[in-house]
């Protein structure tokens, strides 16, 4: 098959590639009907993570199912499904706790940017839709296989609450996505905080009721002005980087909390501040077959739509050319067809 | 009228200092009836925080009241109140979202270990008891001025929950009442650290259903071991060293929290790990006149008797001997009557 591999700093390939084999009996192999390019495929891409030469990169898709394992009985060749990034088995005692990101048979779509992408734990991870699902409904549909739960559960962990406030610190597609998930769990006021005037626009039709682009401290003492000298009861961290975390912190209320859903890079936490002012932090990787039934009821009904965060298609074929757009932030988040 | 002192490293002296005075129209004048000794106080003692020499200590209370300024309507010369060491409004933002211990005129008792203590804002922050109550409920209405209101607050931020499972971390009168405070919200198990015979006997009395010697990553290991491989749902961290730290945030489960409350001394948090794991941190100084009411119901009820952790009970006259008792470990909690 052909799929997308990075051999190094900003070094993506579309190729040949050995086709994914059913090798486990929880596995299923994904005809990829659109995947895309995540924020965190930057990190690789910029030099900033390892990599391993010639490996397939890509974790997000939606697409139809093509095989499955001997153990896998709720899904057969053609039905459609969104596949979360990180798999589980829906059944171990964190999943259970809703923690699947903690699953005891985690694992990770591999070939999102690919023809196939191989699933590890297709029985609890996959969500199917019911019958083939309209063009239109793609990019929504895709954003469900990660940045929309991770937006979430952000925005889960912050505590967000209806009637409350909440702040979002990152205009990227998960930002975004959080604002979506704040304004839907109900808070009244929700700042997003973006410099980008493209970003801004989709976070308002988001459900953003302010914008501000001031950043660090500036941004979180424009935060305060907003809250009445009071600070924000939720802030959603979805960036990853100290400066971030650190504006975070700054926004919320005494007895508030910070969810933080980006990978952090070079992150530390002020503990005395935190103590001082009572302000929580809980956060860390999606679990997102927890939140993909609701999500996707959601979706369906046309009550959240986070298809919009994709503001470019490409042919896969061109999927270089996506890595280019997004890593100089000319696009927000690149979705591709093979 | 005679207090007590902190002169140096280990140097509490007791003896004639100026009466209090109201001098502000929030402020309540009240006499002592018995006081404490509480952990904090021996971070001064021992020369880890700073001092200035000759200050009056001490700010755990209750007693009655013996004067009041002019804006304090709610109470008169005769009446028996808890007196909650951090003093609030109970007016402000962020007293109206529960987190009084960021109170906009947040303040704290002054000579609480002394025959008379100044409260600055009696209005907000006194509970009173219905009449004057009898000598045995004295060490648990005592417990009410800090040490359980903060063994409250660290199950709260924890997130404790019926059925669920919890740990302390910490075995003097915080972390013992802790455990208390866990077993009251509902959790089913109730694992206590400590190392101190007497100490497990309270935690025990108080509702611990495990003991766990062992401490750091054996500690740890342990509470894995006790919940089946998983971990807790809810961490109490009641001590403030990183050790602890380190060790409450190992012993929670993916998803789960720990709850803070011993000011953090040496602190480093490991973001990445906590990320990885989901694990989140809430906590700080308890907003003791948020749970008062609550808890003094309780204490009157019968419900609960935070008093067995005071085990030492001295003349106001020999209040250094207190302090060499607890600074030895010779005693959980010193109570102390002028």
């Amino acid at each position: 098959m052909r799929a997308t591999t990075i051999h190094g700093t900003r070094d993506i390939r579309f190729g040949e590639v050995a086709d994914p084999r059913i090798e486990a009996p929880h596995q299923a192999i994904v005809r990829v009907v659109a995947g895309c390019i995540c924020g965190s495929d930057l990190w690789p891409y910029r030099g900033e993570n390892e990599i391993r030469e010639g490996a397939t990169i890509g974790h997000e898709c939606v697409g139809v199912i093509e095989e499955v394992g001997d153990a896998v009985g709720s899904f057969r060749p053609g039905d459609f499904v969104v596949v979360p990034f990180d798999h589980c088995d829906n059944t171990c005692v964190h999943c259970l706790n809703g923690m699947h990101a903690a699953c005891e048979n985690l694992g990770f779509t591999q070939s999102g940017q690919g023809e196939y992408a191989l699933v590890q734990q297709a029985e609890g991870s996959l969500v199917a839709t019911p019958g083939t699902p309209d063009e239109r409904m793609l990019p929504a549909l895709l954003a469900l296989s990660d940045v929309m739960p991770t937006g979430w559960h952000a925005a889960v962990s912050a505590g967000v609450k209806p009637g409350g406030t909440a702040v979002v610190v990152g205009d990227g597609a998960v930002g975004l996505c959080g604002v979506l998930a704040a304004a839907h769990l109900g808070a009244e006021q929700v700042i997003a905080m973006s410099r980008h005037a493209p970003r801004q626009e989709i976070a308002k039709a988001f459900g953003a009721t302010e914008i501000v682009t001031e950043r660090g401290k500036e941004g979180a003492a424009r935060v305060m002005d907003l809250t009445g000298g009071v600070g924000a009861d939720a802030v959603l961290e979805c960036v990853g980087t100290d400066e971030a975390m650190k504006t975070a912190l700054r926004a919320t209320r005494p007895g508030g909390r910070v969810g933080y859903v980006g990978v952090p890079h070079g992150v530390e936490l002020p503990v005395g501040a935190m103590f001082a002012r009572n302000v929580g932090l809980a956060g860390g990787m999606a679990p997102v077959r927890a939140y993909l039934p609701e999500l996707l009821a959601m979706v369906l009904a046309g009550t959240i739509d986070p298809g919009p965060v994709f503001d470019l298609t490409l042919p896969l074929a061109e999927v270089a050319e996506g890595y280019r757009a997004m890593d100089e932030r000319r696009a927000v988040k690149v979705l591709l067809r093979p």
